[in-house]
This record gives structure tokens, sequence and C-alpha cells, in this order.
């Protein structure tokens, strides 16, 4: 009773890690060492906030043929043992002289033949989470069995959601549409920033969410100036423009999406934008289909944006999203990654309103066969306006 | 007006990138590579959440004499422009031709002689958080120059908070402390986990935390199985020790302590547990001087613990802390850091009440000339009581 129901089905992660396998086939790799929390999470189900201590390495190996194999600290083995993985090798960590590096060599050893290769995610939006130290002396240790990067076979198969993954998304979307409706309730004219940020989280939990990733935003006359910065205690002023952002998370799944306030009527300008960014979205997303580059679709954004006579800006115009805050492709020009039928993905255009002012917009869809569905309840395509 | 007031005064940034120099000069290294969200808030004063997003590669170079050069994305431009670094040099990253390795070789090439060595933390407790395989095209592109292992100079200096962190953390503690003694007000019998721990967020971004990057804890009949778990909708039940435990964020400083509560009258094992767990800590709190190692307060907490006939457990009994949840060193047998006045550490004794069931204790404290100081309030020697 109230034993923690698992995410998903364990032919869902068999799925996962069978599509990961026909990668590692094709490619030639006997093998696959996965190190982060969302490659872990997403072949594993292992699901728990204390990544966000950088103490310890976390290590999965995914043979060629076979179950994949937990190398975790000790303190993991209860969580991960709740799980459909059932081949677990525990230390004792942090340990000064040995942090899981004999352990996971062994894996290899028996998962990997001796002229054999070890596919690694090495490339764009991937880091490797283990000690650089620790990690030379896998290399050192396994040869001559090769190392070969396998970023493309991760990025391939976790790109296409399935279904329950949809769904998981859809959820956690429907909780920051709720809370973005309930902004005006918090967000009033002379309301210092970072209040309204700490009360855009309380909402976020309030609605639903397990815990709140990430909140990000900006106020300013007629727009912000960037979207990465903290909150200051700049109280909210007639003729703001207010964007609030979040990737909120639900059973581990992300939403990311922003919405615009105007703290009373906005300029004629700010109009203009807003116009012109709600239709560059409205035909991505009449035009978008599978097959399609992550390119193309920015292109469509862009040129939209120029023939209304405003200068894109604002970083790149949408990505994907899952497991993380943001996944790959990135929507910007030298982006050629193709666009597929169960991708989800945001749209993100921005537009300056004035040097160093912007606008910026964002949906979540999932691309289906015959284009895009909404996850996010589409924005009023007026700014709602607060007092 | 309205303008971020930055977190600390110039002095301080250059003060500590002053010691990193010095240990750089002391071990003939010619510059430091920092890749990580940590590493480049403490030199540079740079704190967003858009390190949540893996999608790009940040860096800080800092030379063994001058100033550190920020090479980062462009959409980063604007918060870093803010603080006292000023050589910033930017891309439009996420590049799938360069993301901003030409860059950052380039600063290396100024930065570092021929002959030199760039020092890099790759040692226990640290990752290095970009591509790998842009890391190998790195230090491929700056031979002959070679590749050091910089983690300990990072971290002796790192580990000694000044005055002005310790204000922060204790800031943070406080915050977690008002929080700890509202935890009746929504941890009432028959509430389900899942919504304490909602609530456990919400109260502490009411108390004044920017945001709540960690929340565990643990309910269960005369103690919880593992503090890893993300909380199910398991209702509390009379007989259950509840614990909550926070790593909540304030101006980027983290506190992490716990609190247990009993659900009901607790039974006479967890009372005993409960005591000798008090007791431990107090011995600690009482005894610890700088000087004495990770490994010795670790013996001081087990020893006691083992005198009283418990057995220890729960994972290891402490770590550093500020501006990462956990930061070395590990209080475990095996961790021989000196101990030195201005570190802060978590003192974290667990024990088993019964096969698999623990209760664990945390205070946060600074260590000073003469012995602790409590940065959290000390827990109250009896467990509190929910209704």
């Amino acid at each position: 009773m109230h034993e923690p129901a698992p995410l998903f089905s364990s032919e869902e992660y068999r799925g996962r890690v069978s599509r990961l396998q026909d990668g590692l086939k094709t490619a030639q790799m006997d093998g696959l060492l996965l190190t982060t929390p969302a490659d872990i999470f997403y072949v594993t189900g292992f699901l728990t906030r204390f990544w966000e201590s950088p103490a310890r390495p976390w290590f999965v190996l995914i043979p060629a043929t076979g179950d994949p194999v937990a190398i975790i600290p000790a303190i993991g083995a209860a969580l991960m043992g709740q799980g459909w993985v059932k081949d677990i090798r525990t230390w004792d960590a942090p340990d000064p002289v040995d942090d899981g590096v004999s352990l996971l060599a062994d894996a290899i050893f028996e998962a990997i033949p001796t002229n054999g290769a070890l596919g690694v995610p090495m490339g764009l939006e991937t880091h490797l989470r283990m000690p650089m130290a620790d990690y030379r002396r896998i290399v050192d240790r396994i040869k001559p069995r090769r190392i070969m990067d396998a970023t493309a076979i991760v990025q391939r198969v976790r790109e296409i959601k399935s279904d329950a993954e949809i769904a998981k998304i859809k959820t956690t979307c429907a909780i920051a549409d709720r809370v973005f409706a309930r902004v005006p309730e918090f967000a009033s004219c002379g309301r210092p920033l970072d209040q309204v940020f700490r009360d855009f989280q309380i909402a976020l939990l309030q609605e639903g969410a397990d815990w709140v990733s990430y909140v990000a935003g900006g106020a300013g006359q007629d727009g912000y100036g960037d979207v990465i910065s903290p909150a200051t205690a700049r109280p909210l002023a007639k003729g703001d423009i207010l964007m609030l952002d979040t990737g909120a998370v639900r059973d581990g799944y992300f939403c990311d999406f922003d919405r615009n306030y105007s703290i009373g009527a906005p300029s004629s300008t700010v109009q203009r934008v807003q116009d012109a960014l709600y239709s560059a979205t409205d035909l991505a997303l009449e035009t978008l289909r599978p097959g399609m580059t992550a390119a193309d679709l920015y292109n469509t954004l862009t040129n939209a944006l120029r023939s209304a006579g405003l200068t894109p800006g604002g970083g790149r115009f949408g990505h994907g999203l899952g497991i993380t805050l943001t996944e790959w492709p990135s929507l910007t020009a030298k982006d050629t990654t193709p666009l597929r039928e169960g991708m989800v993905l945001t749209l993100e255009p921005g537009a300056e309103v004035s040097a160093g002012k912007f606008l910026v917009h964002e949906e979540n869809i999932v691309l289906r066969a015959n284009g895009p569905e909404l996850l996010s309840k589409r924005a009023p395509k007026d700014l709602p306006r607060i007092a």
C-alpha cells in the first residue's frame, strides 16, 4: 500500500533500452555509458533531487545485448531497487581512493569484448558527469577497448517521445497554464519583481508541480533587457511588460513556456511586436511538418518577423523539451536536425522592441504526422493587462 | 534605481581570484579553467537559474596573473556585464560547428605560454561541464601546453568562507529555521507526504528563499527507509517519524539541514536513537577544533553512537556547504582533509532504528578558531510531536 507507483511500465523502459541497443549495433558499439541525471532517469526511472549534490558520480552501463547495469553510490540502492533494473552494484561514495572506478571497469570488462567499443555521449549539449581524472583512468584501464561518440544514438532515441511521455509533459504544461491564468492575483503594479517570482513558484507548487527547477523572466518599460537574470526588488510599474517563464517539473517531466503581461495599456510599439510574434507562432503552427529541419522552422519564424519589419532577437527560437528544461535540437540557422513525428519542442520567437529591449513568446508542442499539437494552452492574442 | 545590487564587493571577488592565483603559482600552473555553475559564480558573481539548461557550455579562464576572462554564450552577456569581470567574449550558442572552442583556445593561447600548464579541476567531487569531444579538441589545440589537475587549488580556496559568505549562509539557514517551526501547520496526521513536500517548499519561498533547489525526507513507522526518494502520496500516520531536509537558496548560498517530527508519541526505541544522535552532535559541537580531519570528526560521531549501542548508518556524516548543496570534505572514515577555521560544514549523524529504518539529524556550522558556531538553530532535544 502506497508503494511508489512506477512512472512508466517496465515495457516502456525496455523499449527505450532496446532502441538504444539498436543504435549501438548499427554504430558497431558494444555498450553505452550514461552518467547524467536525465539519461539515467530515461533508462531506469531513477528520479531524485539528490543529483543536486555534486559529490558522487552515478553510472549506468547498457550492453549492446541484455539488461542495463547500475553502478551507483550505496545511498541510491533502495530507490534504484524500486525500479525495473535488477543488476545494481554499489560502493560507499564519495571514496577518495576508488570512487566507483573499479566497479565500473569490471562491468565494462564483462559487457564489452577486448576489441570492442564503448559509446559515451560527448557531443553538443552533453557533458560527462564524473571526474575527468576518473574518466581517464577508465579509458586507460579498459584498453584496448575503444571509446566512441554515442551522442547521436542517445539523441535520436530520446528526442522521440512516447505517448506516455507526451501525457506527462501535457500534465506539467497544464499546471503552468493554470498558474499563468492566476498571475494577475499576485503581479500587481507596485509589487517587487522578486516577490512576483516567489509567488509564481508558490502558485506552481499549489497547482501540482513536484518542484520548480526553473523560473526566469523580466519586467521593464516596453520590454525586458534579458531573460536569464535573477529578479531584483524593483516594483512593477505602469508601462512595464512583465514576462514569466518556467520549467516546472511533475513526475520528472518539464514544461517550458512563458507568458507576457502589460502593466496598464501597452504602447503601440509593444502592441506591434506582440502581434508580429503571435502571427509568427501561428504561421509555424500552421506550416510545421515532419521532415522540415530545425533550421527550416527557425527560418519560418525569423522570416515572418522580418516581413513584419522587426529585428529577431532574444536567443534561439526554440528547442527540444522533455526530461531536461531544454533538449536538442536548437531552432537556429545552423541546426539541421530533421524534425520528426513525436518530437516535443518549444516555439520561442523573440524580437526587439527597441535597442536592448525584447519581447519573447513561447509555446510547447508535440509534432504529429499532420503538424503540431499544442501542449500549452495557446497564449491570448492580446497581451493580458494588469491594473 | 533598482539596479541589481551586487551580492559582494569587487574586493571580495578579487580576493577569491587572488587566492586561486596564489595556488596556481605554487603549483606552477599558468591558468585555471572553470566550467561549473558554482566555480563560475564564485569568481564572477554570475548567478542565474539558466544553468538548468544543459544546452550551452560556459567558460571562465583565470590567468596566473591578471583578471579573469569570461568566454560565454551571448545570451549571458548582459548579466555577466553587470558584474566585476570586464573581459567578456561571447558566441551564439549552441553552435554545432564551433561551440566556443576557438574562442576558448584563443584565450588560452593569450594567457598561457607554450611551455605552460592549464589547471582543470578533475578530481573527487568535480566534473567538467562541457562536451568531452570539445574538451579533447581544446587539449589537442593548445599543445604543447599541458593540462594539470587543479582540484586542490579550487577546493582549498573555496572551502574557507569569508565573513560575507558566512552571513549569506546564516541568512538562508534562518529561512529554513522559520519554516521548520511552521511544519506542524501543514504536516498533520492523514496528510499525504507529497503534499507535505509541496507545502514545505511553499513555506520556504514565503519565508524568503529565492528558490528551493533541494527537498528530501521520508516518513515511516519508527523511522524512514531512505532519504533520497521522492515523496509518495502515503498519508502521515500515527507512529510515523517524519523527516524533512532542505537545500534552499538565497543569493546563491545554500542551507542544508533536516528536522524530525513524531506523529503522535515516539516509541521508546525511537526516543533512544533520538537521544543518542542528539548527544553525538553535542559532543561534536563541544570537541571539534581546527586541525582535526574530516575522518576525526566522523570518528567522534560514530564512536558516540556505537558507545550508545547503536548502528551508525544513513550515509556520510556530514560535508561542506556553501554555493552547492554539498561541498567537500566528506565526513567519512577515508577523508583526511584537515578541517580549518572558516569552513562551513554539516554535522549529519544517522543511526538504525531497526533493520532498514533510520533516523538522521543535521546541523549547519562554521568552524571558528575555538570551535563550531551553529548557523542553524539547534534542533529541539525532544522530538517535536505532531497531533
